[in-house]
């Protein structure tokens, strides 16, 4: 008799699962079951939808080729039996059965396995505040959902929106309410900056001011939640965060998903701490005839060498095509994540891969991660614009740890992050990424890459020869003024600084890099002394000479002026706009 | 006393490498010659200047923050003494002393060195027919040949050129000639494709369509020049090439150039059989107070083993910083190349990493590489364009061995190239790439991206489950029609397959891949069935139907339709521009 595989979870990593078996041996019976009506949908998509970007719902449903991804495209096509409005109520693994139910029709039964495979996804994770229950507060975790949000829009029935959560989720929501629909839309964040999973404070805060920038959008930090309002009709009509109140005909909840492993902990499976399945690199839960992927699993991180949870509609495809030759006796491997992201909002894009500073120092390394700005391609190319990284290594080991990487053209932005993806696993050094041989021609890419300046500035910061300060000191110093300990060098052209000296001097001081070495008796020894330029490098020249002459007491300005104005700090008052 | 480093040549790693030298250790005294004026240019950028993309000169040769690199800049912001329009005539390594000349002035002397520094580049290589020397034939190798040829293009003074080769600099200037000002040009290359050092036919095929699709561009392959023609009065007027006259007023040389190592030569450092400098992988010469980088030296290709003279500006700067750190007792690696390379024509981009499928077999590899065609993001997303792309992998080791992409976001085909570089030196297998953690949000990728599904298509084919066919004999056997013993069988939706039935049937046949497992005995057992749908996965998932029930004679048309469209073919008729 045939092998029968049953799959829990039609979306994603189920139907990739199962059309992979199908490949192999068409003589595998597959039957998948979801207790959704929709299937095999593009979840990541939803924002787009909800924008407008993608038409039509069945954008989100259908091939490449056009065809709907329903039960009778998955038996035509790919010969997989599926069963829409179907839950999993149970697993017996002592007789391999699952109980299942109809959920339009109650009825239920049990249907036979030799493999099972559980691909049951997440939930949205609610705040445990009072109001959640209200008419017009709403998780976006499903399609109904976004067919419901993107009537309300497009039917003109939100005016203002509270988006709870500054993850990818809710700023794709915020950007689409906001953007084509034009509503006053307020996103309120418990954490100090947005995407917290993934960002530190410094390259966070260059997309915050981005955000803010734009019509209709509010970026509230520091904010949680304490209560949805009443409009005393069950409606909401606002929401408290933060001790304020914020007006609002729709909540949207984003504050993250749990895993579904219900059934998989009623099955006597091993979870992990958050109630994730535990997989082996083989994708093999505590059960050698069960494999599980997607949302409800946890991964092994292959940097910081813990589990973590990380749910993302990218893993959960490429798992599913090892559990579909594993689940036939294959011995593929899925040794873990490495953490990539990315992200585009309002025409800027912010990628990431591996730690960032914070999570690096939390996972016992000892981190290096200055900020760099340089160009995205040929400085000379009319096509170029600037992007600001940071890179993340280990100081003793000169491993590479992670990489932020922040700028206008988007696919160059992730490019520098999928760059690392191969290697940083692995442990790739400081070296190699310093000579990685990027392609180059102008109007794609630069001599000597962003890529290879990051990794060169870590090892010049590691080396000593470096000595880097944030822009968050930088600018708490600034705003001491003449009365602190500390001077301001300008080493640009006289007239890049004239502005700083008429606001700052004399704490601002100037003097071009290329006349600093006739000069070195003008430079104080008695006080801080910052290296000012606009993107760091000539301020890092500075630094080689003063060091050489003895001097112990200069800063280098990471990022220059330029990150300074991209973080949104007005640095020559309220008019200046200059950085954006 | 100071340490003397002398470096011979200042554009790109002369540079780097003084610069270095400089801030890790500012009490070096660095001198640097050259023999021309010009210095530390951008000379990938000439094209670009031609075309006007960048309007000054001054444009390739200033920092980022617009400072010209001059004598006076090296001596001001970098410490570096220059003399220009000087040349090094000897080097005297028992006495250590390089002999120079000022090419102005005539006079001779000697200077010391501790450390020398060989990076004089190289030159073009010109073909031995006869008229090379008339007015108007010029190789591109410097800034002043640049400006000639912007200053007669600008000023209308020529009306159709000839560009001899077409590697990059020859497309690249002849895209600046025709598209800017609308000069009739014309490309002649003596091999089969455009980019023969790098392109398999197929994927040239693609970028070649692409050009000839342009106004005033026209290119001539499998043909080479025999001669320049003279009008009489010393000037050239036409180019003799494949047996072809071609009238012309401009004839630009660009068949490549050879090392100059002639000085090397003189003082007995070790070269290679093609002349260029041998270095060891700190990329110290046979003198190991010599050390040399850039056009001049020959490098180890990590993934044939073997050494390759592949000059780059890109890889100049990057071996300018070891040096530099050499040079001052430092043991930083310059292991070898792994052959990145990346060209945008008239809007459309092709990158390329490590070998294609003919250097694959001729370094001895056993390459299987299918073509892949996909979308660069979410195929949902408005923003997406296919992308074409080939990954050449061993069929033992499952080594990646290179990959080829082309599309027409330049960002994202050079993205997906740089995503091997850092480990397909280090012999990165298939199934990492398979599994590679590709960012993923639909504006900037795709859940399951390209590279993955390159990888996994190499696998197909590798374990025998993808029988692919190559586009050249698709046609090959496509035009011998009915009387062959080949039926085309179309995987896809009536309206696809409606007008190459009308034009291919009775060899032509429809059954769409959804219907195929009730509809197996349609199918001849008796003939070749080529597998036919828009991209390859339909027919490739039809394959393994026909695979499971006994078929052994089905070939799929790897890319589909969509590749051959690509590549130019006018499969439904010459008024078929649906590929374009």
């Amino acid at each position: 008799m045939s092998l029968q595989v049953v799959i829990i979870g039609a979306v994603a990593l189920g139907p990739k699962a199962g059309c992979r078996i199908k490949r192999l041996d068409p003589s595998v019976n597959v039957t998948m079951l979801d207790r959704d009506s929709l299937i095999s949908y593009g979840g990541c998509g939803i924002p787009y939808f909800v924008s407008g970007d993608v038409a039509d719902l069945k954008g989100l449903l259908s091939t490449s080729f056009h065809m709907e991804r329903n039960a009778g495209f998955f038996k035509g096509a790919k010969g997989i039996e599926v069963l829409t409005r179907t839950e999993a109520v149970a697993i017996d693994r002592k007789t391999k059965q699952v109980r299942i139910a109809n959920l339009d029709h109650g009825g239920e039964k049990s249907i036979p396995y030799d493999r099972l495979i559980i691909a049951t996804g997440s939930s949205p994770v609610v705040p445990p505040v009072p109001g959640m229950d209200l008419e017009g507060v709403m998780p976006i975790n499903d399609l109904h959902a976004a067919q419901r949000v993107q009537e309300m829009v497009s039917q003109g029935r939100v005016e203002s929106a509270v988006v709870i959560g500054a993850g990818a989720t809710g700023l794709e929501m915020a950007e689409a309410l906001a953007d084509l629909w034009g509503v006053e839309t307020h996103v309120v964040e418990a954490a100090d900056r947005i995407l917290p999973a993934f960002m530190d404070r410094e390259m966070a805060s260059m997309m915050t001011s981005h955000l803010e920038a734009q019509d209709e959008v509010n970026i509230h930090l520091n904010c949680p939640v304490s209560r949805i309002l009443d409009d005393g009709q069950g409606k909401v009509r606002g929401v408290v965060a933060g001790g304020e109140e914020i007006a609002c005909d729709l909540v949207l909840v984003a504050t993250g998903v749990r895993p579904n492993s219900e059934l998989a902990r009623e099955a006597g499976l091993e979870l992990d701490d958050r109630g994730a399945i535990v997989v082996d690199e083989y994708l093999r839960t505590s059960d050698p005839d069960i494999f599980a992927g997607g949302d409800c699993v946890s991964q092994m991180h292959l940097i910081s060498g813990q589990r973590i949870y990380m749910p993302s509609g990218s893993v959960a495809n490429r798992m599913g095509r090892v559990i579909g030759g594993n689940v036939l006796g294959g011995q593929n491997r899925f040794p873990g994540v490495v953490g990539t992201f990315c992200i585009k909002l309002f025409g800027l894009s912010l990628a990431h891969i591996g730690l960032n500073e914070d999570q690096a120092r939390a996972a016992g390394f000892d981190p290096a991660a200055p900020l760099v700005v340089q160009a995205d391609r040929a400085h000379f190319h009319p096509d170029q614009a600037m992007m600001y990284m940071k890179m993340v290594a280990d100081r003793s080991s000169r491993r590479v740890l992670g990489l932020t990487a922040l700028g206008e053209n988007g696919d160059a932005v992730v490019a520098r992050v999928n760059a690392l993806a191969a290697s940083i696993g692995g442990g790739v050094s400081l070296d190699e990424i310093s000579n990685l041989e990027m392609a180059y021609s102008p109007p794609l890419g630069a001599a000597l890459d962003i890529l290879n300046a990051a990794a060169n500035t870590v090892e010049n910061l590691i080396e000593g020869r470096l000595n880097s300060m944030h822009m968050d000191e930088f600018t708490r110093r600034l705003e001491q003024g003449e009365g602190a300990d500390t001077v301001f060098m300008d080493m640009r052209t006289a007239e890049n600084a004239k502005p700083f000296l008429e606001r700052y001097a004399p704490a601002w001081t100037h003097l071009p890099q290329e006349t600093l070495a006739q000069h070195l008796n003008e430079v104080p020894r008695d006080k801080d002394v910052v290296l000012v330029c606009n993107s760091g490098a000539r301020s890092y020249e500075a630094q080689c000479t003063l060091n050489a002459a003895g001097f112990s007491n200069t800063y280098n300005l990471g990022g220059g002026v330029a990150a300074v104005r991209k973080s949104g700090y007005p640095i020559l008052g309220n008019g200046d706009k200059s950085g954006k």
